[in-house]
């Protein structure tokens, strides 16, 4: 095992001014680890907050290039981070391996794809207004605008991507790629993951010569509050549970400053079957949903939690076959033991539902989780019952069986806001039910077609987010470059002298941006 | 004077359900004028939302060819309101007729600026990352991004900008551009006027086709409320006070689907005065200054309430000619009863202050409102004083004199978020006072040189936006085209038939946009 202090990371230093209190535990035997963690105070949280705010000028005046640099140093130093880190975060979540492995070039990947979006340049969103001194009745002004870093990010990172959506993952990466210095909360279920990670962060920053506050994180219980609510904090970053998310919107939206919040928290991810796919291919399909539905123990934001098709005799062949996949899948072991409570709990409250039906699995005992197949009667969508709204974060989908084309429209427009929807279907099955993307366009942030939600490709055209309360606001992504965009605000310059403009602005060009000249684009200098 | 009908405008069509019992006032003689204007009921405030809602999913699937034809229209029947129509809105408003002449040719200038927009089309964002089946250790799906309007948006006008910040103003134009039906409740202080244009509006909309809820506009006091908590809105865009833009903030987070609010709200727009400015040309800096405090009346957002020197005897000069020029301005009329009330009450308690002194303007009296200015003692600022920090809207200013550069830069660091920020200096000023601008980047949205913030110029690169009290999220703008990113959102599509595609992401790229193609910018098609 690699070497773990557990003390805070304040502005490149290490800090233990609290209890040594906090234990991680083997999420497969449920034992306490022998290294332990401190509590941040609230003056740590407080220090945490001051050194990434005092880093921000700095950093987000650095050149993206120098940024980019930074970026790449923590990618290398992620995929420097060897087998005794890998066998740490397996010991930690329960994960497997081969896994650990993926994600760790996932969480580099993503670093480096955020360090060419920085020497591309366009997230700057250069624009210019050239003046029109003869312009009648009134001259037009010389006009420049482009985007800065809107200040320190406080970031809280999920349970289920110990890399990927944690310490260096998504919302880390790109606040750092928008010139925002960050304050990440440790979370409980992998602290010892995170403080190599952010060990790894520290070491790049070192290398790069970045500010000393540019990363920062701390571990303990209640250090939310403090964080969000600290006045240098300026967006804040998140991957949890809806009531988690919501009481961060809260407490953002009650500061003196209120301030944006970008939580992605529940999504139960319908999937559409339809009817010349399962006429054509319905033991596929249950197959492949099944082993969708149980990856990873079901614990992806994407998990398909919902299946929906329109009655029919392939539908009910459909069902048996998916039953049958659903029934053999082996108990796996989840990433905690609240986890696997939570879970616990979803199950039961759909087992003792009057209008779900049981259709597989066996009963939930013991340390591991239990694939489950549930049938809901479709009135409870349309009649808006909370229990088929909300995510069981676990291996368990619901099957609900429309009477009709009309019926399956209505309940679509009965569902809440959706990271994802996928339509089953051969090419007349699109064409026929085209009607259905458009109702779907409103409700989620990607709509798949044949595949299966739980792989989120990170890339440039990635939308992972959605309408409330898949996210808290769907004019985000939280994985894909797009991401950048949630931590940056314009500033224009008026009639300012060319020499003294931020090089993204300068007439000659010199990142040689593609920038939006008097309403069209070029990548040319100005004469 | 034009027909008045007085009903509210929803769905295409006229509804009075409610009591005709709301009078406009001649703003100069403070005597009702004589239409009446009918008081929405709360199912009338229902209906105009769901028209809205229901328009959405066909406007939204227009083309943007399609609605650059309705803005435009719009624009055509906006420059078609006459010398009649001028006469009412000076009527209402007390503003000169060259003023809403030429606020007439920027309401209708703009909507053809988002016409342009819609056709160029890189607002829709597209983004493209084509399928890798050979990548290892896993194939990479076709993912394609871009952005649609979030839904219907309830707009609130300005009572400063009758027109372009009205009815038919910066919101809603950026509202309509992004595929938004809108709800615009009509402000108290020109009801005609808001008749005119909203009658105009849907002119524009039936001649050229639009669905019937795209533009509905509600009267009355207490309309807000429902209108903002109505489910079916999903953003809001305000202009005003900030004790209202912080009102509907907080309603919009406490709903069960928390919504975005743009609220523009508070803004005292520092001008600093740097040294080899003020030894060459005070006399000429006093006099445009004080032109740009009383312009209008000092109604306006960026009205410079706030000027900041160093001490020299320079610095005095200046002053006692901006005390002069302070004092000899002419009384002017309000916009309305209410805000001369408002700017009396915050003249008076700038008077009663102890930390402040009135150096020039007449006792404030009668029917109009007397240009003010004040010196203020930078421990005020330094302090927080809320005095200081709040908008006094109208004719006044106050000056603020540091000991030295230290002190400046305390006193910039003091300031809330604003709108703008100007600097009036020589080049030596620029270069020496360069360390001003990171610290002013941070506070707002605009950074001025040798210019006067009150032209807010409707444009690509302007910003009219900044940090809280200025508006309620930094992230937007309210003036210029990138105002209508406020209102779209992503949806990103994976592995769907190109024939089935939004025209934005299909190979042939047929609307010729510019799009990121596998990281690369390309307006080209897709093999």
């Amino acid at each position: 095992m690699p070497t773990i202090l557990g003390h805070n990371f304040i502005g490149g230093g290490r800090s233990a001014e609290g209890q040594a209190s906090l234990k991680s535990v083997d999420a497969s035997t449920g034992e306490a680890l022998p290294m332990a963690f401190y509590q941040a105070t609230e003056s740590e949280v407080n220090q945490a907050v001051q050194a990434a705010d005092g880093a921000f000028l700095e950093y987000r005046q650095l050149s993206p290039a120098r940024r980019a640099e930074f970026l790449e140093a923590i990618a290398d130093e992620i995929d420097q981070l060897g087998d005794d880190f890998v066998a740490t975060v397996c010991q930690e979540t329960a994960l497997p391996a081969a896994r650990i492995q993926g994600e760790r070039g996932r969480t580099s990947g993503q670093m480096r794809l955020f360090a060419k979006v920085l020497r591309r340049g366009d997230y700057l969103g250069a624009r210019i207004d050239l003046a029109l001194p003869e312009r009648k009745p009134l001259p037009r002004v010389d006009l420049r605008q482009y985007r800065i870093g809107v200040g320190a990010v406080a970031v809280f990172g999920a349970s289920n991507f110990p890399l990927a959506f944690s310490t260096a993952g998504g919302d880390t990466a790109a606040a750092l790629a928008a010139g925002c210095p960050v304050v990440f909360k440790a979370h409980s279920g992998h602290m010892a993951t995170a403080d190599c990670v952010a060990s790894a962060i520290v070491r790049a920053a070192e290398r790069t010569g970045m500010p000393k506050g540019v990363f920062n994180m701390i571990f303990g219980a209640g250090v939310g509050e403090p964080l969000v609510k600290h006045p240098a904090i300026q967006a804040v970053g998140f991957t949890g549970s809806l009531s988690g998310g919501n009481a961060l919107c809260k407490m953002a939206a009650e500061r003196p400053q209120p301030i944006p919040v970008f939580a992605e928290m529940s999504s139960i991810n319908p999937v559409v079957v339809l009817p010349e796919a399962l006429a054509s291919r319905a033991g596929t399909v249950a197959k492949d949903l099944a082993a969708s539905v149980v990856m990873g123990a079901g614990q992806f934001c994407t998990n398909p939690g919902l299946v929906i098709g329109v009655r029919s005799s392939a539908f009910s062949e459909f069902l048996t076959q998916l039953q049958e996949h659903m029934g053999s899948q082996a108990p796996q072991t989840m990433l905690n033991a609240g986890g696997l409570r939570s879970y616990s709990k979803g199950v039961e409250h759909l087992l003792s539902h009057p209008g779900v039906t049981h259709l597989a699995g066996q009963a939930q005992a013991g340390q591991q989780a239990q694939a489950q197949l549930f049938k809901a009667d479709i009135s409870l969508l349309l009649e808006g019952d909370e229990l088929l709204q909300e995510e069981v974060f676990g291996p368990t989908t619901i099957v609900i069986e429309a009477a009709d084309d009309a019926q399956l429209k209505q309940a679509l427009l009965a569902l809440r806001g959706q990271l994802t929807a996928t339509l089953i279907g051969e090419p007349g099955d699109l064409v026929k039910y085209q009607w259905l993307v458009p109702i779907l366009e409103q409700k989620v942030g990607r709509i798949l077609v044949n595949g299966y939600p739980t792989g989120v490709e990170v890339c440039e055209a990635m939308v992972h987010g959605g309408p409330y309360p898949a996210t808290s606001d769907a004019r985000g992504t939280s994985v894909g470059t797009l991401a950048i965009d949630r931590f940056l605000r314009p500033v224009c310059y008026q009639n300012y002298p060319d020499a003294l403009l931020p090089e993204a602005l300068r007439n000659a060009n010199p990142l040689g941006l593609q920038r939006l000249v008097n309403g069209e684009w070029s990548n040319q200098p100005i004469d």
